[in-house]
């Protein structure tokens, strides 16, 4: 046979999710919108109910070696908070299933419970239900989370319009840095388990990265506000990749400028101590779990004094063009490389 | 140290979960119930929406060695399906979340989804979201589904009365006797690669095994009739074990009959062919997806001339007792052995 067997590698993560989902059709009205944003829609009357899902892997999402279980369990919540966040909902509920292996004891499951359940109340989230079952190999938790929004402040990917303000919340990098950093102490670990972990002067974005927050602040200051963005994506796998999204979803070009990318002054010389460009940290790291929103003009004046929210660029009406304008004023292209989990 | 770590085999999985569940309280007023039945239920308006979630790990729930891909989503999505039968509703959404380690082609995810897509057609469920990853070790698979009933049509667990009539629907311990057969046929198998499997006699089984539906057919049925149940729940871990499930949620004894409990005839040949007791397995054995479910006397009318409805014995006023009268007359204690996931 000539045919090469066609390996998921080949497709990638959003070639598989495509490729599935295109089999797919909506059969029932209850489903205003199904795959294809952080979280898919429900119909419940004057209400919409959003539902988004996760599966984490040890081994693949997370390392062991450096995360403690209460602050992998915090965090499983809140990035499932996060994609409600960005739909501009409150999470209200989630299910938690669980696989383990007999490596784990009950004081193990008991500090991952710890740190969901100090997420649920951080959050006013409620454990409604889950599953737990053995596994043969490591950890694995699987999340799903409801959340509700009045229909009509629902926001989505696509609604993006040419000439609207891009806005990113809060500092970005600091948890790829942050990964960065435990991953070279790991490393210092096992080849001199004496030797204690320097990670004093780089709390911050260790903390970026173990212990991730969903931006459930910034949806109530939008709404205190009165301003409901044109569009709005979670950053998971990096500002580059989630910018991408939002311009094809929407059908707009993006404009950003460099020097508008907050980046927090630790992950900064952190990222110049690794010899990395902190802005490609920025654009292409993972796991910050800050929001990545558009607003019409009109609302500028409501937020331009909002410390935490940064405005970045504009969108544009040629869909193709994905640029950044570097601090030295050239225009560089951007590039999504983000976070492929099927890469070798 | 004298203290012995505590195992989750010492606490098994219903433990598991008690222990789990202490710790959580409920802080929405949407979440009208939690943890504790087939599904939780959420407020939505007129309607509650319904939500339980299923995580499957190779090697623990299915083995690859005899299920066939397509058989395995289908069932997927079933099981979850059921979940929501068991609460009187119909099953809307689900999201379909798989970790897969790089020893399954892009053709072996189009087999799964296939089956997930013939479930979702056959049961008119959208497929809304998930997730895809990597794992170091099998495939995983994991389903939450929404459903949806009116609020005052909602059955739990918790509402049977004494005297009421104890039903079960189809029949018991097929695919508990499918999985004896298939695991037989693989160690033939691997003791002898040329022997071909001896399966054609026992397709009845397997298919119960393989090929699991969701009884939808007796939602619709006890909706045409207008009977509510007063307690229900789906057989997963099978009859007895589900039995004591509504005697303790509903504070009311049990007693069956022996020769009431329907068994197919093809079960009760092959198990004694394996030398196993008939009962047994349907007492004992999992995986069936029937209902089990108690109705007040005054709906027997209604339905006693169903097919596929079985009366199978009572409640009574005395929750300690749990019993099955055999065909001899004698009275034997049930004993919940349910399926354990955790056991060693």
């Amino acid at each position: 046979m000539d045919k090469k067997r066609l390996e998921i590698s080949d497709l990638g993560e959003f070639g598989l999710i495509d490729r599935i989902a295109g089999n797919f059709s909506i059969k029932n009205r209850s489903t205003l919108k199904g795959i294809g944003d952080d979280a898919a829609v429900l119909d419940a009357g004057d209400e919409a109910i959003l539902i988004s899902t996760d599966l984490l892997v040890e081994g693949i999402h997370f390392d062991l070696a450096y995360t403690p279980l209460h602050h992998l369990g915090y965090k499983a919540v809140a990035a499932n908070v996060s994609d409600i966040a960005a739909m501009n909902g409150k999470a209200e509920q989630i299910t938690v299933s669980i696989a383990l292996s007999n490596r784990f004891s009950v004081d193990a499951v008991d500090a991952l419970y710890e740190g969901i359940k100090a997420a649920c109340d951080s959050f006013t989230v409620d454990l409604v239900g889950g599953d737990t079952t053995s596994s043969r190999a490591g950890l694995m938790i699987s999340i799903t989370v409801l959340g509700r929004a009045k229909k009509e402040k629902v926001v989505y990917r696509n609604g993006a319009k040419p000439n609207d303000i891009i806005c990113v919340t809060g500092d970005l990098g600091g948890a790829f840095m942050g990964l960065q950093i435990l991953e070279r102490e790991k490393e210092v670990y096992l080849s001199n388990p004496a030797m204690q972990p320097e990670i004093e002067k780089y709390e911050y974005m260790v903390g970026r990265l173990l212990k991730a927050e969903a931006r459930t602040d910034i949806v109530a200051d939008l709404a205190e506000q009165g301003v409901i963005p044109t569009s709005m994506i979670d950053i998971s796998d990096g500002l580059a990749s989630e910018l991408f999204h939002l311009s094809k979803q929407s059908n707009v070009g993006i404009h950003i400028f460099e020097d508008k990318i907050p980046i927090d002054h630790q992950t900064y010389d952190a990222a110049i101590e690794f010899k990395l460009d902190p802005i490609t940290c920025a654009l292409n790291g993972g796991e910050d779990y800050e929001l990545l929103f558009t607003i019409a003009q009109a609302d500028y004046e409501k937020l331009k004094n909002h410390a935490d929210i940064h405005m970045i660029g504009y969108t544009n009406d040629k869909p193709a063009e994905k640029i950044m304008v570097s601090k030295q004023g050239t225009v560089v292209p951007l590039k999504a490389q983000g976070w492929n989990h099927f890469a070798g």
